[in-house]
């Protein structure tokens, strides 16, 4: 069964060419990528300030909307999220400082 | 089955105090919680980007450094991965204009 | 003569505790710092955005809007402009990579 | 006489071209305006976590940085900082509301 981030990421599909009257996720797409982009930076914003406060709660509802704000981005550029995943998949067994190095070198 | 997510945010996890040199993540911890929160927002920054390029492979490698870099940032300050789920569950059915206006509410 | 931005710091400086009615700084003001400091984050992210696309005419007007939110930012925690400039001057004369050398090993 | 900000944009101007190796500035340059606005985005990310954190000393020295990146990310794009400031010029007189309102007409 998949997950609410696979699940969200199909819904957010859905609402592309939608009525933008009757989604904040059409609304933001018929604005443009870039502002798809401004909102993703908006919420990355708030959550480093709920992150350096150390207020959690908080900090959880703006992860929240990044991880939403992002499928927006992602879509709003036709990146599909799985390849993302798959991405992160791809990077799995090597570690962080291994996989950075050879990214580096091309 | 977790997906690769799911699996990331635990792997993060078990990085906590481990020894600094051999892994990027217990590199990041040790620095604090602020420098995490900086580099999830150096990430951001380069997602966005990409996204205001319109580079989609970059935008999706990018993407990925940003999910990575936000499970830091997140459990650095002690913020599970599924209270952030969970909280993307509570959500679903609403639509985001209807869930926004009942935040500011508060 | 002061020039334009040491005029505006002063302009925002006189706005606080004014009636958030009235002006732009004082409604922001009365948010807190936090917020002022988030929309400085909104303001950066405009502008790397038009630094990114390379369109120079909105890169030089979110350029502006960058340093009245700073200006802002600054101001709602009880920093002096003058103090930034002062920064700045001590900096004079040692290359950036010296000065950069000497910050880190404090 | 020019204050520290025009001497600065000044000094950053002539490192265009010059010995990468022998200038922070030229180095940058060498990379391309888009790592000029990355290493800005950076620069802002941590100015807004020394805001948020109240930290008065360090806020002044992320701003002097986030300063200094800025004349560079301008500079890069072939923006000048003098048409930065003339843009604030315009803008006196008139309240952040209003002019606001204004150029969302456009």
């Amino acid at each position: 069964m998949p997950n609410v981030l696979t699940r969200l990421a199909h819904t957010i599909e859905k609402r592309k060419g939608e009525d933008e009257k009757k989604s904040y996720a059409a609304k933001l797409f018929a604005r443009g990528p870039e502002k798809c982009a401004e909102k993703f930076g908006e919420e990355a914003v708030e959550a480093i300030i709920e992150a350096a406060k150390g207020r959690r709660k908080k900090l959880t509802e703006e992860a929240a909307d990044v991880l939403f704000h992002l499928l927006i981005m992602l879509s709003s550029r036709g990146v599909k999220f799985e390849d993302v995943l798959a991405e992160l998949e791809r990077r799995e067994g090597k570690s962080g400082i291994v996989e950075k190095a050879e990214r580096k070198k091309k």
